[in-house]
């Protein structure tokens, strides 16, 4: 590597860029690389089968000996959830908030690698050094206690990452954004700013978490026997208002679901949820009490087909069930692509006769709010970090180039401006900025405990199956003369109703036995070639006879 | 079936309720049945490989005889698309407006059926007799012109069906919805109503189509180069608008898309487009034209991946390509699950340079309104028909439900407010209206030419593959002592690499041959042991190894 290379600043992301999800953004100057976060994202409808998606990190193994740490925004999946599989291939120390840290651990503890994993605690004061690098932090609003800013100073100048954000004016737990930091940031100058574009295409501000209390309170004045309420499990400062609000109704709190209860758990122990004594009640117990004296604090509030609140909906959760005049609040607007599991679960709490408070404009509004920042505080952000550069970061690509608008529109120009993909690079040397080489990056899908293992073929077949079904084709062959001495049998899965379709599998029956025949006759020895006109003759067919292309599996046994 | 079953009314949905789709409603006095509409309805995600769903028909079937005809409120799919099926089982004459007709007629053609279908135009004026009942019609406001809803006098008074509707006080083309006519049927007095539910969720009023056109010229003055406009092929007043718009601005219009240009020919043909002499051109001669003089009318505005702004926007339309500078307008909102599709088109036509209006609030409101009346509309119609019994209809559960509110709102007694599920039935005897028996009403799906021959083992089948794959157990047996005379071989498809996973095959093979030898010394002589040895033993084993529970298909084979 040349001494220029050396010299100059190179900014990309691993991912996080055209996507909502598996954030990791990497900075690098010379033998020194700082990653910004490692988070999981969820499956996209057609990774049939996958679990989750990590970033492609071939990059830093390959330059294992310059990762000095990953510094951690805050404690969300899509920041902190890839942890246990990088930490494993690159072990280098992690820095990050009391509860950043706190939700990090439980999941490496899990992963069995807490010990060999160095842990930094940091505050807002704190300072780091990286190598060249020297990262302090400001403190943000977010729908998770503890979230920072980065601002880190390189040989180049100064990179602010702005973590997720919002700005609220009157945050739960009272800890505001602190303007006062990120405005002296500011005024020292700053050579780059990578900035939240979740909320880019929103215009004006978001509303503040405390709104939400305030609905749910309203709501629980009202209710008249048990309530649910269905939210994030790590939207700490909402679970503090649930808390609040049943305090205030005299209603005592159960907590049902996995995730909200060690989420739960970890933010008492660490200090950043106050509960009365006594209000805590296990789930066994509130059978025991009057209807008007329970809540019952779920996870489920995206209608995911196995949490709590969707087996409630379904009558198939063991310890609660929903009864008619109760009432559910589902605090929480469904991500893209989940409004029809929400949809369902609020229609069969309906059926069960509950009152149901959710997303929709008609029946409670305010009960969510999102955590990410609306273009009038994107527009502050710019204004207060005042930097050369801008690199929209964490969204959809429309989102980002929503938000490069917006950066011109607080007046930077056009061509400082860099919208990338993952895997683009952008270098900065002697204060100039321009793309730079490309480096590796893409998903590892998971699928359950195969990392990797599972590719574009893979999901391809998965695709095919999901459609039309598979057709098996076995014959047995003999060594000697080549002759069919069993089958050929055609069995299928996925396809047709086999018991309604007899005439169907007799004739194809027929054409495979035609079609071997012919090239046993022809004495064709190739199995692929005999396999390729089965598959053929077969296909065409059952696509004639169905419109429909299953999967025709050939299988020859030679006795 | 004796006299009494014949003295009351019946109504009921074969379609329609609990979901948005396949709208089927049937209205039984005695031997006579009217249908009104027989729509689609497009599958749901678990629906693997489904083309589409109609309604279960089989009471129709079973009482032929007695179905006096179809009248149709209006032309969507999910109003007309179960036409060709439904009319090749029970071949009763079809009633619609001109509009509708003429879209119907395309279909049954199509289907082949055209010529053996009895069709009868019928217009806001029109008063037809069926059996025992009398139809009349009142023109309301949709997204598709020629809309009406249907007043229906039976011999226990009058049941009216809005069909969809919503109040546009100044519609495109100028017809207003015939208020006084509904009003009028109001005073008449009404038995029972059923009434468009889709947007019960939604406070206020819905915009008017024509604040759309406003919105559309707007973009049109400021927009430089080409512009795309994709909407839905069925909402002529919608096209009208873009016509208008470009005629304003001096560009030329050209459609692509296979249903946009079927629907804007028959809305030419029969009146229901206006457009001036010279105004359309062929796709292939808009290369000749300068940038700034050419509109492109597309399909595409759900993000449907054939469609045409979709292949545009993958640069892989064979006509036309988006440049940098060009515009593109969605002109519709997401429907529920197609939010991710419309999105990534949204980002493809942002990488390829072009400037995209679509329904994020940010970038230009207005571009669509709702065919479907808000709150304070499904509250004007109650008022206006006033009816003694209420029946929401046309939605999701949650629809129905908060229909059902507005009702109770506007004065209707609870009790006489029936929210029913498909295949319930209302009973109406002397004026007094209870639930009466239940129909047999469900899904039939359609994949292929298949109409039903795909059910739940199948689609059961299909979600297992989908997610994990299939593993193929073959093994030859001797007759003569049961011993293995070839194999185990496993194939597999959608599970994982199989070349990254030699060692997993290779122990999965041995576990199988060390299960079937046992089974053999055993004698276990019975093959459904056999296989169900092979896949617990297998099963257990992939599971542990993966945590993945593939298909596993033994196949026996015997020589």
């Amino acid at each position: 590597m040349s001494k220029g290379y050396n010299r100059r600043l190179l900014i990309f992301a691993l991912g996080g860029l055209g996507e909502i999800g598996k954030n990791m953004y990497c900075v690098q100057y010379g033998n020194d690389i700082v990653v910004i976060d490692a988070g999981l994202m969820f499956p996209e409808e057609e990774m049939l089968g996958i679990d989750m998606v990590i970033p492609d990190i071939s990059y830093l193994e390959e330059h294992k000996d310059k990762v000095r740490g990953i510094l951690l925004t805050h404690g969300h999946e899509d920041h902190i959830g890839a942890l246990p599989y990088v930490l494993k291939r690159v072990n280098v120390p992690v820095f990050g908030t009391k509860l950043t840290l706190g939700l990090v651990e439980a999941k490496l503890r899990e992963a069995g690698i807490l010990n060999q994993t160095k842990r930094v605690l940091i505050h807002p004061k704190s300072e780091i050094r990286l190598g060249v690098f020297r990262a302090t932090f400001f403190r943000t609003n977010h729908s998770i206690p503890d979230s920072v800013g980065i601002c880190l100073e390189t040989p180049e100048g100064i990179v602010v990452h702005t973590g997720d954000f919002k700005f609220d004016q009157t945050p739960v737990g009272g800890q505001v954004a602190d303007l006062a930091k990120m405005a002296e940031i500011g005024e020292r100058g700053v050579l780059a700013l990578m900035s939240d574009s979740t909320n880019a295409e929103r215009p004006g501000y978001t509303g503040s978490e405390r709104l939400v209390g305030e609905a749910i309170l309203d709501v629980f004045h009202k209710a008249k026997q048990r309530i649910v309420v269905a939210t994030f499990a790590s939207n700490i400062h909402r679970i503090q208002q649930v808390i609040d609000a049943a305090a205030a109704v005299g209603r005592k709190v159960t907590i049902v679901g996995r995730s909200m209860i060690n989420v739960v758990q970890t933010a008492i122990d660490l200090g950043y949820l106050k509960v009365p004594p006594g209000m805590l009640v296990e789930p066994d117990e509130i059978n025991k009490l009057p209807a008007h004296k329970v809540v019952i604090l779920s996870t489920g509030s995206q209608g995911e087909p196995m949490s709590a609140l969707t087996l409630m909906a379904r009558s198939a959760h063991k310890k609660i069930d929903i009864l008619p005049g109760d009432t559910v609040i589902i605090a929480a607007t469904p991500i893209p692509g989940n409004e029809r599991f929400v949809g369902r679960t609020v229609d069969q709490l309906f059926r069960l006769g509950a009152e149901v408070v959710y997303h929709a404009a008609g029946t409670h509004p305010g009960v969510h709010v999102s955590g990410h920042g609306s273009q009038e505080e994107l527009k502050l952000m710019l204004n207060l970090i005042k930097p050369k550069y801008f690199i929209p970061i964490h969204g959809e690509y429309r989102m980002l180039r929503m938000h490069a608008k917006l950066a011109e529109q607080v007046g930077i120009p056009p061509e400082n401006i860099f919208v990338l993909d993952n895997g683009d690079t952008v270098e900065i040397a002697g204060g100039k900025a321009r793309y730079g080489p490309k480096i590796p990056a893409g998903n590892v899908l998971i699928d359950g405990l195969g990392v990797g293992d599972v590719g574009n073929i893979v999901l391809r077949d998965r695709k095919v199956l999901s459609q039309d079904g598979i057709l098996v084709v076995v014959v047995t062959l003999s060594k000697q003369d080549g002759k069919i001495l069993s089958g050929p049998d055609i069995i299928s899965r996925g396809f047709v109703y086999v018991r309604e379709s007899e005439k169907l599998f007799e004739e194809a029956n027929r054409i495979v036995t035609q079609t071997l025949t012919k090239c046993i006759e022809a004495n064709i020895q190739d199995w692929s070639t005999l396999k390729n006109n089965v598959r053929d003759a077969l296909g065409r067919y059952l696509y004639d006879m169905t419109r429909r292309r299953p999967m025709i599996l050939p299988i020859i046994m030679e006795v």
